[in-house]
């Protein structure tokens, strides 16, 4: 057997250090199912155990040795693997530019921060939550500055940004939040007053949660879930999707009252869940079988939940599968077009989890405004809260009635995940994009839809996007999936498209907005 | 403040180390419990990574520094924390005789050998595990082999013991099986004879899992198992108990047709959980506070499940709580007499983990001769199946129908656990012991126990065992607690009592049988 190489040896350490980050991953999924009150202690301890032997691995010394003497003989490797030790690289200039104190506090953050967000966010408690955001963002500030001149990025909010949603500037995020910006407040009020002109919808009526789950497990596996390689779990709390590539977890919340919260967050999960299971095999556990940013990450579940099936073709399926699943033959709330009307909305409203499509985007970019500012040291903790509430009000007229229907309502603050918002309408805008593509390349996705046939459109984007990996930047993915790099004006044309029924057309568009200042 | 002692850095590299020992626990929980078929590579990866992370942490050249300065700075720490000392010792000696390459392997093992187990068992395909069982006894004697020098004893096996049962040599063992291989025989011999004498006892009533799981919470409940620290889980294989100390989690499984397999699983599992959570909290993730070895943890559980809940008064409890659980005011199977009746039986039969208390002995120690010949190199892997046979066969007059139900029907030896067996059997012994000097202190502790009253039972154990941890090796533990140091008598006592009316006196009993031959 030949003798291991350098480039071998740091193959190993990664794969070592994402098996850890799995295991990380399946044990806050297990806190989040099954895990008892009073042992959130040692849970954390577990986590931050996991973070300091991950942080170890990774800025030992022979890893540095290993990485100088692969990159020397790169030019040897085959053109992936160079992309892989590329990659390699970055997560070590990431890792090593903090200290394992300040790793720890990471995962200490994140893992205690879930416990206090869920206890006091019902109440909207902000004084006993005020102290632990400050340390969130000052925390996070930390690691931005102690990043910054590591990466050659100019402030501590671009470095965050560069762990989320890598390849994407927030010079880049700001021109296209301003085209946002600038057209979608129309777009809103237009759509908000032809939504009004309608009738109204007819309430659902209330299933048993059984009955929901198992729904819910249809439409996953017509999506091409693999329940082989993956659970699906009820819970409390905010669903999500963890875990490792052939062990995906996703959680979903079901309310008798309100089936579809249920149908699309197992849609939404199981697009995020689809794309993990079908990365690359060949680059398991390696840097280049990562996803691409969780940018990428969110227009693999927005893909799904808002561009595939919010389609008529979707509702005619869905009818079908509520009415066999509930067993209502007749019931009327059930029709296509009564669950078009209660998806396909347009109405200002306070939870971005909640919020329709065409709302949605203003909830991140707000996000997105106060966490640059409050990073980079433009805003202080208690401008926080007014600054949510005068954004909220500015640009939906909406005032939420407390802090936890309000700044406090999502759980990344307080858990250290700063510099991620803007990924969801950055998902958006890639969700828009590359349905477009998808059904021009195959014009019978959106009408097999109707049949519960997922296959073209995920065959599509396993050849796309998901087989890529983190083989190809997150611009060039783009740019060989749909012919150009993320562009904000496909989820204008989409929601224009879709509510108010003409395409998009920015010089046709009313003249921009400058009242609101994004970015 | 005090720069840190390298003590104070040995007492945080051993909580990280126990933190992330934890975390696999709680891994291999959610593998049993909760993942699906598919994952199970993945989830190797993951307890190897961590394993491996673990054994990096303890081999770094820092920690052999530590320890050094530590030891020479030993008279100046409190007395516990120079056990504790020599526990963090200890165990680096045992982690440090052995290569990554050998504690990954190990990790593998265990990991693997539990799925090749669950497939191939219920068929007792010998022809597919053959090779998988020689691989592990074969890594067994590796590390046994690596760890003799170091330990300073003089075989392989001897080395594995340790790290099972620490304190117990296999001559101490071979000394108290030798008064267990010299009487049981016959009182087994006796006690059948005087069951076949008495009336057959009517057959249980199926009843549903969720009505069993209900009893066997109330029961757990009963015993003192937190459950604001703990989960109980219904699943379809061996019941076990595993975690951390404030996250203890126990399995069971449940059959319609007999509820007495979950009661005396929740029974005993509960008794190891009870032991666990009341470890010494000071010394919370400290070798200190760690239990006192798999001997002295199946005491607990043992103490519970056979010294407690098969007396009469007990039968009563269990009685009145399976009458409500069931609403049943009047079914006669459900009588405490009945109860008894089908609970304390002695009969040989194939199945260790469901062979009652008179004859469990004869199956751990077949097991103990035949692991330690094979670590030792006295038996060969194609001379095993025969051993095991004639062993049963001539012990117990049985042969059994196939190799499942037969040599391999344990998940011990395909997940590498060799060197455990033993500790079943003491930990009968430790029981018998306990339960005798618990009961002379507190003469109430039975009686209560027909009021579901285990307090008075498990305070003596708080007092006396757990909250001991491993601050006294355990032969002083249990000199402390009953007046000596471990002693087969107690165990021989206890039978001859419960199946044959009268105390067991040595002098008196039957002539040494010296037919067989343990040890």
């Amino acid at each position: 057997m030949a003798a291991r190489t350098a480039y071998d040896l740091l193959k190993e350490r990664f794969a070592q250090i994402s098996h850890l980050g799995h295991a990380a991953s399946i044990l806050n999924v297990d806190a989040q199912v099954a895990m008892a009150a009073g042992s959130a202690a040692d849970r954390t301890g577990q986590v931050i155990a996991i973070a300091s032997a991950s942080h170890m691995l990774i800025t030992a010394p022979d890893v540095a040795q290993w990485l100088d003497a692969a990159e020397k003989d790169k030019a040897s490797l085959p053109a992936d693997d160079q992309r892989n030790l590329e990659l390699m690289r970055r997560n070590w200039v990431h890792v090593n530019a903090l200290s394992k104190e300040l790793a720890e506090e990471v995962a200490r953050i994140e893992s205690e921060g879930e416990h206090l967000h869920v206890e006091h966010k019902k109440n909207g408690d902000w004084v006993k939550m005020r102290d632990w955001y400050k340390h969130s963002f000052d925390t996070a500030r930390a690691i931005g500055t102690a990043k910054m001149a590591k990466l050659g990025v100019a402030t501590p909010y671009e470095a965050l940004l560069d762990s989320f949603s890598p390849g994407l500037t927030s010079a880049r995020i700001d021109a296209e939040f301003a085209k946002l910006q600038a057209h979608l407040p129309a777009i809103i009020r237009e759509a908000v007053a032809r939504q009004q002109a309608l009738p109204t919808p007819l309430p659902l009526k209330s299933y048993p949660v059984e009955q929901q789950v198992e729904l819910c497990r249809t439409l996953a596996l017509a999506m091409g879930f693999d329940t082989n390689r993956g659970v699906i779990s009820v819970i409390d709390g905010h669903p999500s999707c963890n875990g490792s590539p052939d062990d995906i977890r996703f959680t979903l919340g079901c309310t008798p009252e309100n089936f579809l919260e249920a149908v699309y967050s197992t849609i939404h999960e199981a697009g995020h869940g689809i794309y993990d299971q079908n990365r690359p095999a060949a680059w398991r556990y390696q840097p280049a079988g990562e996803h691409l940013g969780m940018n990428v990450h969110e227009s693999q579940s927005r893909i799904m939940e808002v561009q595939a099936c919010h389609t008529p073709a979707f509702f005619r399926f869905l009818e079908q599968a509520a009415r066999k699943a509930f067993n209502e033959p007749t019931e009327p709330s059930l029709s296509a077009a009564n669950l078009e009307r209660l998806i396909n909305t347009a109405q200002p409203s306070f939870i971005r989890t909640e919020a329709d499509e065409v709302t949605y985007a203003v909830h991140v970019m707000l996000r997105y405004r106060i966490e640059k500012a409050m990073v980079n040291g433009d805003m202080t903790i208690d401008e926080l809260p007014k600054a949510w509430n005068d954004g909220l009000k500015d640009m939906l007229g909406i005032t939420p009635p407390h802090a936890g229907q309000g700044h406090m309502q999502d759980v990344h603050w307080p858990c250290g995940l700063v510099g991620y918002f803007p990924a969801y309408t950055l998902g958006d805008m890639g969700a828009a994009q590359l349905y477009a593509a998808a059904t021009k390349a195959r014009p019978e996705i959106t009408a097999e839809l109707e049949k519960g046939n997922f296959t073209p459109l995920r065959t599509w984007l396993n050849d796309n996007v998901h087989s890529k990996g983190s083989l190809l930047p997150s611009d060039e993915m783009f740019r060989q999936a749909t012919g150009e790099a993320l562009n904000a004006d496909y989820l204008l044309n989409h929601l224009s498209q879709r509510y108010l029924g003409r395409p998009f057309v920015a010089a046709a568009a009313a003249a921009p907005d400058n009242k609101h200042k994004f970015g």
